[in-house]
């Protein structure tokens, strides 16, 4: 199977003579038979090249269900002639009606009707990122009611929405990062046309749309990639288990795979940019890293469709080898999301020197962050026991992504609590103006522009009882150190998911309505004013007062130079400075 | 513990006024102690930072066996504040007098007189490479045996020895790839003072010395490295078990160790090139790749002493980032092993295409590695299941190691048969002529120059009774498929390894001594004849006859051309061709 950059062919699509078309990769199958409910028809794949399957029917109709029959012979059984039968939903469904372990939906996706020809896309140094997860956004908590809330982002000003990852996950409360169905749109959320009828409402309203994606790992319930092949490697171990298969035998349709994924959500649902999560988990001693092999494959799709699509990681390596070009040598990544400038911020505003927290200083590291983007650039760092980064002074500002929280740093504390739980009003906004201010995209997390103070807890859905015991043990374990185990909110409860939802009355209750105004105003005075807009990393100056816990930074454009003046301390403070 | 380009610093060395000076890194200890068996004396070493520990004392003379005491906390005990003592000799020993358990000596490096003053080093392009095993390519198997060879060798033309890894290793039989300790040679070849004696040897006879070093792992017997601090992690596997900590938490310390390896024998053994076996397996997703940081330590000895030194590697990746410049955001290695050339020319030489072999179809591979070096540089492998390369179009000729039969090639075959018992006499010839009409650097492997006949087999010495089980059944288990396991020879055996001796009576002996006056004749030739000694890839063409099984290479310089027919098949063949 090759790759078509104009058309999805791994998993079920329908040609254009209305026949379905299935490719499915499975190596090691003696036969493989497509199960069709409706019709209880059973229909047998033809065997192609390096291990792929191939049909083309007439059979299958729009929104029948399907399974594969995998008929293996049985490795556990010394008679190598015992041969086994499996049923499996789709690898590459695109839609799972009944959740993980249900049968896979034939949809269309060249169906939905879109009308965002106007959109015309966002520059690399626009994105004003609002970070969602679609099950607490809202009180309905699915893709449509998203729709509901975009008059209100638009006001707020952001430019971009990234919601977290909606890959099918185990039941219907999940952060998301347990996906086990790249291709299928959460079935709780709406599924696949849903979420095209999001994209295009976005785009109608101006607005790109971010998805988070996961390539590092697979979920651990509902995960049956192996049995249809080798997907994952002994060769590395990643904190959630087995390293997906980049390197090792096999790993060429699996890298497809990944690609396919990838090229589906922008040729497919319009998505402008992935946000692809943990990359420094992707293990890949190819020559051609998967990041840069994916790179290329999207600069043709967007060569073709003459839109730009965006990639940006999460990436704890302080490496700009992601960041830079392919002429560089780099995987050409857009841009990184930097947790050290967070880090480094929430110390400067009172965070407690634990865990990784521990490498940062603060204010004298809040500066180096606006100066060189990453703190650790070749440094030793005491919390990694080694020395740690590469500087980074060619990148450019528009590389980076900078938060003061995100769904990560509030929703790994035990507590789950929002920065506003933490910090007074005051220093709320001065975190936010930090960020706006800074020579990079800056990202917030759903509610935090009015204060939300509802937690953003670790919550699941997970069917297994031993699955559920050993998450619940997981989380106890993590903060067994710190707090008494009977703290720690049980991840599986309904109510810790329901008390992570926003609350949206507080948005007309004073100081909520005030920082919302002050948020609605800073990312305007981002957009409006040229120093601030303008991401040149070179017209920048920095200078931090670590008695007064105080920072200087001013940034200019043309004539225009703008001063940010920045008191973590809780006293008035008196810094010298010159124009 | 910061690294002294000109001064190895970890382990024990003796400073100008005679005071020995020991560093240690031991980041758990809670103190370390250094025990000398002749005084009887304790000494307690000075925690310094990172973990590491130091002593500078008067206490300790020249041939002091010593070993170090580590007190730390017994994590096995659930009370905390039992500790523990631990015996272990020193992991930076350069001398282990009595083997792999027994006490480190002290040595001063500095006080062999050096008489090597007009050895001016070898070129790149000039390496013609002799691979030899100390303890089986003389009778007595040891460092000063080698010296009596030299003559011999300077005779046959070759301009460098390569000696398979001396590092300390179990017993006195082994091929030295389980050696534990890394700066200790061997002490059954003789220890350091014989290496320094031997690399002397060599220079004033005008033969370079290349050291095979083993980076990527450590031997299952003896390795107490574990004992000190984080020398391995969990993050990757290699085929011998842990990787070695290059990237995770602790690691440059790690790093430190080996770079001061790699110093040491360029510098204090005047060693010329080292062999890094199996770098694919040094497993390292730091910003700078150890291989790149170990480049530039090396270059920077290389400006000091107005030596060169070389790095080569062995790589069974077909990636040439390891080989490409810095500028190129390569790792910086001067050259490669090409064992894909190898693998062509055997099959082309009838070698059945079984196991890696399947991958080459002979001929016509081995005019692809003639003008490309990589076979696979970027196409689909049957063997790997992946697509498998990239081009090296841009590398240099100098930058690729060939042979026709090395010590791996040899000694993993299940009875460890030389070419000269595999194929016919004018084969043997053919695949010699093959290797050094190449536009790489040759290497021949010890007693290939006269058809030695005795096999050379895997053996080892070890001393635990599971361990000596394990190996054999692990021999057993690899040729399990294809032959009788009675046939596997015992690797503990003590005649395996006699068995593996060279047998330099055979010189003398009709064929023989025909098939080294061919290879003198050879080597003459690739050394006097411009267009064989120029390496130039560009200034080459080759033309594969599949059905004849042969081969025209032309090479070319300046106005001299010459013209390689090389016929493969058993029968005569009349192949077109124009000079």
């Amino acid at each position: 199977m090759e790759i078509d950059i104009l058309k999805r062919k791994i998993g079920l699509s329908f040609a254009e003579n209305g026949n379905a078309e299935i490719w499915l990769w499975a190596p090691f199958a003696l036969s493989i038979s497509v199960l069709i409910k409706a019709s209880g028809l059973k229909l047998i794949m033809h065997n192609e090249d390096f291990g792929y399957w191939f049909i083309q029917t007439e059979e299958i109709k729009l929104e029948d269900e399907y399974e594969f029959e995998i008929c293996s012979a049985d490795a556990t059984e010394s008679d190598s002639s015992k041969i086994k039968y499996l049923r499996q939903a789709d690898p590459a469904s695109i839609y799972q009606k009944d959740g993980v372990s249900g049968l896979s939906t034939a949809v269309n996706l060249d169906a939905f009707h879109w009308t965002d020809q106007n959109w015309k896309g966002l520059l690399a140094e626009d994105f004003i990122i609002y970070e969602l997860h679609t099950a607490t956004f809202t009180f309905n908590g699915d893709f449509e009611s998203i729709e509901s809330k975009l008059d209100y982002l638009v006001d707020l000003g952001i430019t971009a929405i990234e919601i977290m990852p909606i890959s099918q996950f185990p039941g219907n409360r999940n952060w998301g990062y347990d996906g086990v169905y790249p291709f299928a749109a959460q079935n709780t959320y709406g599924g696949p046309k849903a979420l095209q009828h999001l994209v295009n409402a976005c785009h109608e309203k101006g607005i790109a749309v971010i998805l988070d994606v996961v390539y590092n790992h697979m979920g651990p319930e509902g995960n049956f990639l192996n049995d249809f092949g080798p997907y994952f490697t002994n060769k590395y171990q990643t904190p959630w288990g087995k390293a997906i298969n980049f390197d090792d035998a096999y790993s060429d349709p699996v890298r497809d795979f990944f690609i396919e994924n990838i090229l589906m959500w922008f040729r497919d649902f319009h998505i402008d940019a992935l946000r692809l999560d943990a990359v420094h988990a992707i293990k890949d001693f190819s020559v051609l890293h998967i990041l840069e092999e994916a790179r290329s494959y999207v600069n043709r799709l967007s060569a073709i469709m003459g839109r730009i699509y965006y990639l940006h990681v999460e990436l704890d390596l302080n490496d700009n080898k992601y960041i830079n070009p392919h002429s560089e040598k780099g995987y050409g990544m857009d841009a990184q999301w930097l947790d050290e400038f967070h880090h480094a911020l929430r110390v400067a505003a009172g965070q407690e020197k634990i865990g990784y927290y521990s490498d940062f200083n603060g204010i004298d590291h809040l500066a180096k962050s606006y100066q060189d983007a990453y703190v650790y650039d070749g440094q030793y760092s005491e919390h990694r026991k080694k020395k740690f980064g590469i500087k980074a002074d060619e990148n450019q500002g528009k590389q980076f992504i900078v938060f003061s929280q995100n769904h990560d740093q509030v929703g790994n504390r035990m507590l789950g609590e929002r920065t506003s739980k933490l910090v007074s009003f005051e220093m709320l906004k001065l975190m936010a103006a930090a960020v706006f201010c800074s020579p990079f995209l800056p990202l917030i997390f759903m509610g935090e522009e009015y204060g939300e103070t509802n937690p953003f807890q670790f919550f699941t859905s997970h069917s297994g009882k031993d699955l559920i015991e050993a998450v619940k043990k997981g989380r106890r374990d993590e903060f067994a150190a710190f707090h008494n185990s009977a703290d720690v909110p049980d991840p599986q409860s309904e109510a810790t998911f329901n008390g992570s939802k926003l609350n949206w009355d507080l948005l007309n209750v004073g100081k909520h309505q005030k920082l919302l105004s002050y948020y609605k105003a800073l990312i305007n005075l981002r957009k409006t004013v040229p120093a601030l807009a303008n991401l040149n990393r070179n017209q920048l100056e920095v200078k931090a007062f670590a008695n007064q816990n105080s920072l200087i930074l001013k940034r200019w454009h043309n004539n225009q130079q703008i001063m940010c003046l920045m008191n973590f301390s809780a006293k008035e403070q008196v810094l010298p400075f010159k124009i």
